[in-house]
């Protein structure tokens, strides 16, 4: 390892070659517009929770190329020495514009957009997406499973089964964000102000060999306790050993509850909520964590599962059931002109141009109608009334009076400049519940949600169309 | 963020209160021993490739609490000084056995040992169950990629894709242990002397606005080159165009190939063989990329698509298919005493004792007959015939006769003090080949592979009945 090690260097290495192109061919300076977006809905989820910014801020805000750096670009014997003297001097100097943290977004709109010189905007594509792509996908599980358990504890437990140490790291804060109320992660507590949560595990009792002694000496050292009960006997020792030590120790400690990890927790919990409250203790709490997820707790609790409180590992942190969000980052603008990525299928087609995506809510409910795609210089609260639909089947169309329109992307770096104030994690997490909040239900359920219109203004929607066919034409052209 | 940040919070709250009871009640310098393993196979494999010590060793060198971790824990106001104090002046002084990095190994076997004072095994297990379960994933992830493709290079281009930044770091590195030969990742190839591997994307192509400028910039700019074909029309315009380029610049370069990165890839690959080769461009290779795994590529080369090169991105980096390796960590032994952990399942029931794992092969042709786990002080070494039987199934069995056994699991600490060297990667990218080349191809095949032996030795086996027995007995007797 280097003690100067960069960041700079986590790009693609074709990034890099490209960028030695633009220089050589003095097109690295042409201004650029590059914009980040995804097309698939992960989990089939009727929206997605924007999250990464601050990781994103820190990192640009020192993203320098090191010496360390440049003499390992050197000892590849690809660049000459003016390109190196050339990425030493190199900072960023580009304008970042993003959703905030915690914004509901969707899929097909610009979730962060790049203006600047070529070479800015080249070189930090893989960076910029291998954090969003990651902490929006599981700030997303999390509002998920937020949904199903509704107002319910959540408690993040995955670090050791996350994809090495930044994912578990980042991935408790998106957690955070997204609806969870604490981790068990003691550095995320301490790095990012979350509240830490955890009690004991299995070893004390097997340190101690049966229930009642590891719950004894738990209890005499912790003011605050929650016992782990499945480690020999769910019902028959961990359970009376629980309440056993509990009643001794009184006022003593706060008996919070008992955890179970292992067996049917549909049955398991049903039986120990009538044990706890036959004990007295009514207000002790049922703590769940085994491989759950949402469908996994909304089984549970159609089973008249008797939890209060749910531990999520391993499927939150990983998002097992779709670990990778597919954002791209596509070239919009070259030089002022609109730049376009053609397919066969036309939904993978992208749209040209520099855009803002506004957000239409109804002036009376302040409930979410849609998003529109503008061209940036347009700006939709100049009109009455607006005409959406749907840019694949334009005849699914709506007009809509007395609304709000409020812009998504917001300047983080202008030139280069940081010029945004990062909010504290609770403004992030409050920012999400109320982003969620402004949302219909229909959009919200975890099971087919309706699809939230991203419509293009009509503009937007001819130029894209125009570019399409002089884009073909010069593909005819060139395959003369 | 803190300069004198650690990992030695980066683990599960838990821990530290377990600590906390253990320090308070004087146990937390009894000596112990715990084991890492995973029962489940990833991927229905044969078998992983271990990975995952480098990193651990590293981390384990300079693992104390800094001062801003102790303040962060004085602020939770759940800790005595004393207990503070304690832990600054904590260091590992315990010892780590482990399996070397790029070995073979199977479910249900120990990968890791820790063995030493209580809190020094009790404080470790969430850092290093995060670092070996994903790298070890990954690693084995690549080995089955690996066996499709049958000696065709492969490489890695997940990093915006990776679930955040230390995956895409440390996953490219457990890819190219188990069988990947590049990556993309450039810090990547500076910290870990991976050879990268890129040439240009869809942007380059977007800023010329047609492939053959493009190719001519890229071509005038570097010397080894290879084209991306598809940002129009492959056949069309991209491939002719490369061609066409390639033509013009002769000598001038290295016109290694073209890569394809979407359409019908076995389709497209064929055509542009032969418009390749009928260009007398024979030797120019075909990359491929576009969401690949195991069983695209095998798909592709059944349909006979003529690719030479496979660039593989999300399905490897996040081991899309199931991204998480739940290896756990138990104690098998408190204060010199067998422990188990009891389960309703008897696969789940843990092995109680500090063990060794053997790998036992044919004196003759080296190849494996199983792996055979005694407890520590037991040498199969020093017997002629081994007796090996299926832990679950006893009455399978064989009888094993002039036979090698090689320990697996070696000393790395012993009491703190680091005593191995740390191999360069490529001699760890050498033993993963050849480890795996000692095992039959009926493990390896990515379909139905064959289950390899793990078996115990007769004591370790009788000592596991002896204790579920005095378990089963014991909870009868705390629940009467």
């Amino acid at each position: 390892m280097y003690r100067d090690d960069s960041l700079t260097l986590h790009t693609d290495a074709y990034q890099i070659n490209m960028i030695y192109t633009y220089w050589q061919q003095s097109i690295d300076q042409t201004p650029v517009v590059f914009e980040a977006y995804f097309r698939k809905m992960p989990f089939d989820n009727g929206y997605v929770i924007f999250a990464g910014l601050e990781r994103i801020v820190t990192i640009l805000k020192q993203l320098t190329f090191s010496q360390s750096d440049i003499n390992y670009l050197r000892s590849l014997d690809l660049y000459d020495d003016a390109f190196l003297d050339y990425l030493q001097n190199w900072h960023f100097t580009a304008t970042l514009r993003s959703a905030y943290e915690g914004e509901v977004m969707f899929n097909n709109e610009p979730l962060f957009q790049v203006e600047g010189p070529l070479v800015d905007a080249q070189l930090l594509e893989t960076l910029l997406l291998n954090v969003v792509n990651f902490q929006t996908l599981i700030a997303t599980k999390a509002a998920r499973i937020a949904t199903v358990t509704d107002g319910q504890p959540l408690l993040e437990f995955g670090t050791r089964r996350a994809q090495e140490i930044d994912a578990a790291l980042w991935g408790t804060r998106a957690a955070y964000i997204g609806g969870f109320d604490a981790t068990s992660n003691v550095r995320a507590g301490k790095l990012f102000n979350i509240p830490i949560s955890g009690t004991h595990a299995h070893a004390l009792v097997q340190a101690y060999q049966n229930d009642y002694d590891a719950f004894k000496a738990y209890a005499s050292t912790h003011k605050d306790v929650v016992f782990l009960v499945d480690t020999f006997d769910t019902l028959k020792s961990g359970v009376p050993s629980a309440i056993k030590v509990a009643q001794e120790f009184g006022d003593q400690i706060n008996f919070q509850g008992v955890r179970i990890d292992s067996g049917d927790m549909a049955y398991l919990s049903k039986i120990i909520r009538k044990m706890l409250d036959e004990a007295g203790f009514t207000s002790a709490k049922i703590y769940a964590s085994n491989d759950l997820n949402e469908n996994t707790i909304l089984n549970l609790k159609m089973q008249g599962a008797k939890i209060d409180v749910w531990g999520v590992g391993t499927k939150l942190i990983t998002a097992f059931d779709q670990p990778a969000l597919g954002a791209v980052y596509k070239m919009v603008s070259f030089n002022g002109k609109n730049t376009i990525k053609i397919s066969n299928n036309v939904e993978k087609v992208s749209t040209p141009g520099k855009k803002q995506v506004w957000r239409i809510t109804d002036r009376q409910d302040g409930k979410s109608e849609g998003d529109y795609l503008t061209f940036s210089n347009e700006d939709p609260r100049q009109q009455t009334d607006l005409y959406m639909f749907d840019p694949n089947h334009p005849v699914i169309s709506k007009d809509v009076h007395d609304f709000n329109a409020e812009p998504m992307l917001h300047d983080i770096f202008v030139n280069g400049q940081l010029i945004y104030d990062l909010p504290d994690i609770k403004t992030v997490k409050t920012y999400a519940k109320q982003s969620l909040d402004n949302l219909w239900d229909e959009y919200k359920r975890v099971l087919n949600p309706q699809t939230y219109p991203v419509d293009l203004s009509q503009s937007l929607y001819d130029a894209k169309i125009d570019l399409i066919n002089k884009t073909r034409q010069h593909i005819k052209e060139m395959s003369k």
